[in-house]
């Protein structure tokens, strides 16, 4: 049987990263072999291509020049690692996905029927089984990464609450439009609360 | 007034490379101001990208990915180098552009509607004023390389000749399709007489 493949979305300190670790060990309680990946990157080459993405001047790389370099990662991160995963019967975890590049790309002006497309053209247009909307005020997200990073910030991070409120609004507007693949999450209070909210979200795709 | 906007295609060691920098010395000799460039690379982000596509194994990325971040190098290279230039009166004479990318992603598999495509969401479609395709037999191109690189090769040379036929294919249906772009230069003979062939192929457009 071929495994399933899960993304977790949301801003930065949604807590993403976390309930990642935390739902493949829940789903590994239950035998469920399981792989925890992360875009961009979660390849040899995809990782490669993430050192040019997050690091440099926020004006390193045009809006179309990234959207591209996205797909690019994406293509190698779904032909080498999650379409092979999921052909073995492994279930995949994967720590932001396409919708990532829609919110992030899209709050630059990149048009979501253009993001689609260069999906379609590097990865066939593979969408995850279940998408995890991780919800928490703008606030708490950005204390929580603060907490965590003392002060770095990655070209996304550094962009200013205007930029990170059109994020949020088109994940929401994905989360609505899409609403048979992506569940949206309250992700305040106790991490194992917010775990349990994972697990109750997806019981139906369980063995 | 605007500069010109001229590109160098063709098979390996066809002379593309020695035949910008002559063609720029020529153009100089007649108080014009070039800059010659080259794909992919050209600009900061794009030589990085152009790192990752031509090391490692020839398997190293898929088609499609490979594709995508030719794309994103040229977006790059276009946005921070050819247009500015341009738009300074500068003429730009690119070592490559693309019709490369047509040529060698074409010969992989990918429609060239796609790559076009590409080329329309990261670099709005710019084509040069006017493209040379240098044509060499495929043993005299290869035989110049070899001399020159004593045996290495990158990710794109080191492909078997059936490869290497079927891009000359693509390249001479670009030519015969895009006959008011593309002008076909024999590039046999002493490097003079190619330089000479070169600027009887653009003298309209010279002021
Ligand atoms: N439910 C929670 N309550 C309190 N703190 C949390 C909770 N979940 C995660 N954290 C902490 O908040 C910080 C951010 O969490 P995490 O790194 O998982 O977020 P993320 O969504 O992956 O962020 P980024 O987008 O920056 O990668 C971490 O230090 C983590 O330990
Ligand atoms: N007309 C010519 N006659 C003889 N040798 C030449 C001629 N033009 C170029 N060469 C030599 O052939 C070799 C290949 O030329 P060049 O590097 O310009 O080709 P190229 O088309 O840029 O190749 P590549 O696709 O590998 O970059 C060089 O050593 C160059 O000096
Ligand atoms: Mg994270
Ligand atoms: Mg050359």
């Amino acid at each position: 049987m071929s495994g399933r493949f899960l993304s977790l979305e949301g801003g930065e300190g949604a807590g993403k990263s976390t309930q990642a670790r935390r739902l493949a060990e829940a789903l590994e309680a239950r035998g469920i072999d399981v792989i925890v990946t992360r875009e961009p990157g979660g390849s040899e080459g995809a990782e490669a291509i993430r050192d040019l993405l997050m690091h440099g001047a926020v004006s390193r790389w045009s809006s179309h020049a990234e959207a591209l370099l996205f797909a690019a990662a994406r293509a190698d991160h779904v032909e080498k690692r999650i379409r092979p995963a999921i052909a073995e019967g492994i279930w995949v975890i994967c720590d932001r996905y396409i919708d990532s590049t829609r919110a992030y790309q899209g709050a630059q002006g990149i048009d979501d029927a253009a993001i689609l497309a260069l999906h379609g053209f590097g990865s066939k247009g593979l969408l995850p089984d279940r998408t995890f909307l991780l919800e928490v005020a703008a606030e708490t997200g950005v204390a929580r990464a603060a907490a965590r990073d003392g002060g770095d910030a990655d070209r996304f991070a550094a962009r200013d609450s205007c930029f990170h409120a059109q994020v949020a609004a088109i994940f929401d507007d994905i989360a609505v439009r899409e609403s048979d693949r992506v569940r949206r999450i309250d992700a305040s209070g106790a991490m194992e609360m917010v775990t349990n909210r994972l697990i109750s979200a997806l019981t139906d795709l369980l063995p």
